[in-house]
């Protein structure tokens, strides 16, 4: 199985999530799947239940709020692995008040070293007007660091537009 | 004529309709352009009319706020359309309390079959940071969902950047 | 030394300014740098000092908050100029309360124009969901259409994505 890192980028619906699904599931099963996603409300709760309810047999999950580094390290070497997503797990670091830029260099340190077919996925979230809030600020400038970090390391970037896959890289 | 759905998709002033009324003046007239904005204030006329205003002589506009359906079933088989533009069409049906997602199914079946050379405006709406507003939120889901939906069906999708296409599919 | 304009463009944290240093250093020293910042706050401050850091040796930076053109013609004849950014310009100008359809309309003349390798470098702005705010609005509409009376005279357009270059012209 070739160690590779995709990098899957984009918007809010713009078919990141699927198309990962679409490219892993075109290697053997089975097929891990970190999730960063907590579900804080009943929004979340219910976009976390979708995105499960997609995916189905072959599949297994790994819950990884904080520690993605930690949950690829417990899967075997060889076997196919999706992160979705890593603008959640940022959040949730800097909801915790952790160290981000140290957590999003050890991050991309792990992910510049894949041990098998690795995909994943991120929000573009700079493409707006300057948020007002000094946050939303701070975590786009967090959030656009860290996908250049992993983009750097990356074998390949696709660059997501209405469920269509641009090549970036 | 060609049977052919063209679908541009970009942001805020990236010249989108402009390149769809180039692409389209390029087949002979008269070009239907059918419009969905609806004039709710001052600066929503004045873009209304900056836009009539460019297009001139061959065009004949329908104005179709929520049935763009409809308005494509009147035009003759093989007549070049342009359909500007599905958010705000999606707009019009969020703000009328309808069934989006019916709706949004119906529409991306109607233009799975383009009965000529069918030119289709949207925005994308999903590259800034979450907004705080539910409503937003939801408006930027269901826009994401239409652009996929529409993309998926279409023959040809334009990235618009800058007043330039970029090709993704 | 080639008269070419480069338009680099892309969103928050994108990698722009780093992509736009890292092509004209290939061009031999001395390069200037034409800097639209202007320090209203101590987070713009720290910004400024960041960039200007990364700079090092061989570099002249020339302060234009207001007066681009004016700085560009105190360059001389086919020396590698870079802009960063048109955005901040432009803010600067709608907080002076200029007249900012003329002065995009001259700078993008001025632009058509280039006397060496000059290369500019833009935020887009318009792929979140419309702002609240009436100047937020207009800030938008009025940076996407500076964008792309630049984009039309460029000789090469690049959209930046995580920090890797897409080709748009």
């Amino acid at each position: 199985m070739p160690e590779t890192l995709t990098f899957l980028l984009g918007g809010a619906r713009s078919g990141k999530s699927a198309h990962a699904e679409r490219l892993i599931t075109q290697i053997p099963a089975p097929w891990t799947y970190i999730a960063t996603a907590q579900a804080y409300d009943d929004e979340m709760r219910e976009r976390i239940s979708i995105h499960r309810d997609r995916r189905g047999e072959g599949w297994q999950t790994l819950d990884a709020p904080l520690d993605i580094a930690g949950a690829l390290g417990s899967v075997p070497e060889g076997a196919p692995v999706l992160v979705d997503c890593l603008t959640l797990w940022l959040t949730n670091h800097m909801l915790a008040d952790h160290d981000v830029e140290a957590e999003c260099a050890a991050l991309a340190d792990v992910l510049s070293r894949p041990r098998g077919p690795w995909f994943v996925v991120s929000n573009e979230v700079g493409l707006g007007i300057v948020p007002d809030n000094a946050l939303a600020r701070r975590f786009r400038d967090d959030a656009g660091r860290l996908n250049q970090k992993v983009a750097a390391v990356a074998d390949a970037v696709l660059y997501m537009v209405a469920g269509l896959p641009m090549k970036v890289k």
